[in-house]
């Protein structure tokens, strides 16, 4: 394991069942399985661009959260904080393409493992290890236990200076009903590094144009937010606005898109590169991601990302 | 089961053998079965969009007629008059994916239960006991018994004053080189309601465009003739014609484009909706029916055709 | 729908994910999906032997709720009463077959839509409207509302004169560590018909074998306690043992095997058979089952069923 | 192409869908094509062990018919005689694996392009060109010119003086209540060589011992008639009975293993080997054949078949 | 077999592993098995097409070898001269999809049968018996035999006077660091009909443009030197320049593009057509190929590439 | 990961390709893809059982290569020292089920990483740093400076007091002809335990009884020798010879079967173990090895492997 780690996050890696076949669920008969869960898939992608990075969060103690783990540390993800409990199961979800190439998911994760988790259970010195510490509404969202963990972990983070990234990611079904503002307002509301898809913006900053969030950074702790959408991204900072137009590729499966843009622009804060450098990183990885079907399959290397951005090119360059 | 009956129909359900990789058939190692047939389709189509609907046709009494039977009693089709076969199997046909994305179909109804149908063994109470009785030119180009089964309907249905909605659907493997206007031209002369797409209104009114249409339409009984093509479709009443554009969508499988349409067409009549509004919800349904493999897989509920309509989006609007 | 009911049940009927390959399930990568659930399996293992029969049970207002509805419906299987829980999914679980050809499952039925069922929500006049009703423990374990749930309706078709079949099905996984004798005991107590397996006899009557059961019967309310093995099953009620041997038939898969045995000795009874024919059909349905994977798919038709009875037996015989 | 042929045989030739799992075909969701028809069957075992062989039939001239042509060709069969039918499609037939290992097939040969075989349009020089012409009961049993075709070709056999090899083939689903003695005793009573199965010899014999065949051999032009059973088979010619015990495989797939048989008795033949080789090379094609399934993958070659006679074992030979 | 035959062509046919997922193949559990090869794919593509084309070329005396032998046979390719190596084993490669689309291929053909070829293992009459000869650079850079024996071939031909048609096909993976242009550019310069990618005239003849090319070719024997890109192809010969523009098709595999090009442009030349012509038909053969999967099965037939010629479309062309 | 390690080995870890259906792997499609080796299956099934254990060898800086090292890493074995060659691709072979169920593999390891190690490029402390070396017969049948590699590390072993664990495992399609008593005999001959299958026995000391073992044993240096066979195991000792029966198993899967049991052994010493249990846990991993397909998915949880020493049964035991 490559250390000392830079990064450390903590959230739910389900098992995820990928119909093999287009249209209503009720119709497919074959499944493939694959892994998936926002932080995982941060992990794994900061991972492959060549960061030391740990996982840590609530699995089963079956077999989908052995696979889990070892699949994790064959990318060389640390997960050595992981926490398997005995009386419930590692989360689960089902993808679902109806007509018109529009995403459900159904999710099994009520009850999960990693709803289950608990500040008390956490190693803290662990999780402020390294420098940043990445955080989602998603975990926010499962569980009241899960809440607290959360509003808990960023003030620890906040007291002990650790960078705390946080992505909104807002789920209308795990949040079954309630105001993400109310929810998840407050948490976003204390991030060091906040990132946002643009209809996200819109939630919370009524609107997500550069401006709104310009002036909405006024009234919380972010040096840095990041909004990104299908066009590009931009970010901004006391220093003012970024932006950087998106990479122009097929787009096969965009599950795991914005977890990639926020492994690409982490990686770009490690190498200590500019805000506009770690939004285009950010842009390749979210580009390579989109390409290939699958949560984390598509997540780019280093070698990967860097040849996106040199404008690499023809179908046969590896023959 | 929904009732009473508000539409019934008659035609050839068949096992549908789809290849699970594209190019000459030859080289293709694996099959899924799926189900399908014209005025089956539109059967379901009018289930999921929420209508009472009846469907009669030759099955064999075999695994494959059983299948369809359940299958339409699982999508609330009734299929209480289908006609089981001991001697000859339920129709089949083969999916091919040439190059250039040309879809060929290879046949295997040549003697089956469904090409044995004869007026005699009918139901013709049940059959005309809805507002609307469907049918279409593949039934009457099965065979002689069914050509002459359909003839015989449709006079008992505008006897008795049963709108006759007629698809002309030209299959000219069925014909076998007879000429469509020879064969089906009399029949569609007595439809109330008929469907062509442009190409069928060419062959029947020597062009696809509404003046094409409305010159003819002078010597046939329909009050309404619908013409369906990629870009939208139009219908020629005696009020006047009325076009609708289609909706713009990534086509995966254009097989089944057409029933939806129907579907949909029919569906809109039975609410008492405008023409316009007719076409509109017709082009909805085909429009879903195209995104998804399958011949009936797409046919929409009532809750996907409207959200096109009301022009839905975001991929995720189900996580 | 074939109709009166002459059988009613209640449970929870579930997706079933089946590995493609033998092995620990991370090394499964595909899955078919089949239907499955104890009652669900008896329901249609019933509706197959040609009887009338409703399922009840709570369902997510889901695809899979959906699929487990269309599914019912094309069995012909009455699903008028089942309940569409919109906050909750549908139960689901996968198989595993580890090494040395054992079977492990992995539940996510906790808070599923079933595990929220309770007495009020129940239409007890129709789930009395048959001559028997058939339960068992499965439900019971599921959820504190589902065993209030259990005992009532036993309660209520005491009463009303309904015979109570009950089939113990302990599942430690669902009991998680309480005492099936303390969680199920009292309420097979109260059933007219008892099932049981040979492990299940001796957890409740201290012994596999008929004199044990002949004992413990005298405690209980039932007339006929049926226990089921692999070489057998034999019955015991006032007027004796009545035993009868297993078909010897190549196992594939055993899940399932005991419901369809229900099934098969529901179906005698309703033939007004004696208990020794009960038994033999019985019998003839479990063999039926073994032999096909997936927990519904091997359930007979009364043609096969009497045709393994009759001793059929060329591999060719449809030829 | 070797040559000169020594064998030549004509039948049909089929499409075989092959359902990927057990269970009553509704429940089936993906098939494998393969190929096969009993003469086929044979001509490609004989070529598979060395011999010159040519095969006729009629095939659509479709994609199936292109298949099996070019199938052929790879394995060295001549098939310059074919006849492509435009107007008829080639025959095709599932297979279905019932409860209790039970093998159903589902023919769509009705109408068949080889159905439509008449004596006229065969190249009667041709198949009377080797020493052999191996024909089946099945052929005679598709359509009334099928009938008169086998009639035909066996008097001009017999005239010419070229062996006729005859397999009974009792196939109930093509004779349609027919009774095989009358419809293909006669053509049995004109062949030189026949080959019957336990039943078929029972059927046609009134037993199905070598005592029964004995006495029946008397009154019909055979030489020599073999009769093969799971135990092994014998041989009643002239000069008494030869009978050679069956090889003791795990048996797969059944279907083919008949036709595997006649290859190797007629491989024998054409060595001159004496009726008991003969017997057990054909024991040992017909034990590989049902070792894998398919109705041709299993047809060995010389090496297999007499690694089998020989006595080859260990598992990891070929390592 | 049609003969006599028209073009000879020697090279490595290769079992071609395809990934049944798009993605690292670390995450591919699945792959289909196809075959390929340039020379190979030519000499399908011609035979499709109508001429009489044998192939030449070293296989492992193992099942894929046999599996080449009987694909080519089926296709009525001639492989009489085929090399079967006992001590060596049938090419191999993988196929891989990266992110973005880009195809990356890993060979299995160091040490394989067909690298191990040397001219004094051929039959040199059989190769100059046709009017064409067709090699290609990827021979040329397998081995250093292989290297001279595709110099000798070269030698013998030109002095025979059989045109020798040469596809540079440069494949950095095998040329392992060495310069194409020394490697490959002598045996360029010495064909009489030279193919080249856009890229490959760069490399050889500093640009991709017509003018280049026409300056380069004064230093080479070719008569004539086609260029193909994505946008279309043009040839240079001494009577001028002519251009061809690409058919518009939806891509989906680009493997084997250039082998049905090639295939296109000498079954033009076979029939005697003038370069414009040839052109064109390569084009549509490319065109065809690019639509299906696979390195062979797009190669058109006749029919199919006329087709498109013709400027065919509806995609119901067939029903 | 678990320190310190107490076994290492070195050898070829490979790609395995496995048909997806069996017969001649002309007629598979389709394949999976799986790991194997047989030193890397020891590494893992020692893992499994909870011993630290490190696998070094080389690999293709490949796809392959990066998910052996992924793989192995979730498995949590030592992969620090594995030799990733830009050079040369990883082993690879596939399997072939032929008719009988006779297995045969067809390898693409010639050139591989592996047959290129040297006995310069090892890490020898790291190698030595155990309790336990394990060797293979393989890794010498690769190549000359893999034998030498072999006999080098063997010697530095013999002289720092490691125990060298020798399996035989001829391969003779690695040895291509060589004696393996001339190539491997010497290597064996210096091991301080050694494992021979019963045919091995028989070729290296003339028998595969225990009297052979005991006799020979004489002239080597191994303290232990053990030989398995598929009725069980024996080990010769100077304190006597120890005998235990195999445990009854349904085999479907032999490969690895050998390496299961070396790594049960090897786990019993690890334990200080006395040789009869030992051998016990070696026959239960091989046991649980056979029942799964694929050469690593049945190597077994300590978990596992006890409860079948113990006896364990009930198929629904999981439930």
């Amino acid at each position: 394991m490559r250390d000392p780690l830079r990064v450390t996050t903590l959230g739910e890696a389900l098992v995820v069942m990928d119909p093999l076949s287009k249209g209503p669920l009720r119709h497919v008969g074959t499944f493939e399985k694959h892994l998936g869960g926002a932080e995982f898939n941060v992990a794994v992608g900061l991972s492959r661009l060549g960061h030391a990075v740990g996982w840590a969060g609530g699995l089963g103690d079956d077999e989908f959260g052995e696979e889990i783990l070892a699949f994790a540390r064959g990318e060389r993800v640390d997960v050595s904080r992981a926490i398997l409990d005995p009386d419930a199961p590692t989360g689960l979800y089902f993808k679902e393409w109806r007509a018109l190439g529009q995403l459900r998911v159904h999710y099994y994760r009520a009850g999960s493992a990693a709803s289950r988790m608990r500040f008390d259970g956490l190693d803290v010195e662990y999780l402020l290890s390294g420098e940043i510490l990445h955080l989602t509404g998603i975990t926010a969202a499962l569980s009241d236990s899960c809440h607290g963990l959360i509003s808990d972990l960023i003030s620890a983070a906040n007291e002990r200076g650790v960078t705390v990234s946080f992505d909104l990611n807002v789920r209308h079904q795990l949040l079954k009903g309630r105001d993400p503002r109310e929810v998840l307002g407050p948490l976003a509301a204390r991030a060091d590094l906040l990132f946002l898809s643009e209809d996200e913006s819109g939630l919370l900053f009524g609107g997500g144009e550069p401006e709104h969030v310009r002036k909405a950074r006024r009234d919380i702790r972010a040096a840095t937010v990041v909004v990104h959408g299908a066009e590009g991204a931009f970010a901004v900072e006391e220093e003012g606005i970024f932006e950087m137009p998106a990479y122009s590729v097929s787009v096969v499966d965009t599950v795991g898109a914005g977890d990639a843009f926020v492994a690409g622009f982490l990686s770009g804060r490690l190498r200590g590169w500019s805000t506009g450098e770690c939004l285009d990183l950010a842009n390749a990885c979210g580009a390579c991601a989109v390409t290939v079907p699958g949560d984390l399959k598509g997540l780019p290397t280093e070698e990967e990302a860097f040849a996106l951005r040199r404008g690499l090119g023809a179908q046969d360059a590896g023959r």
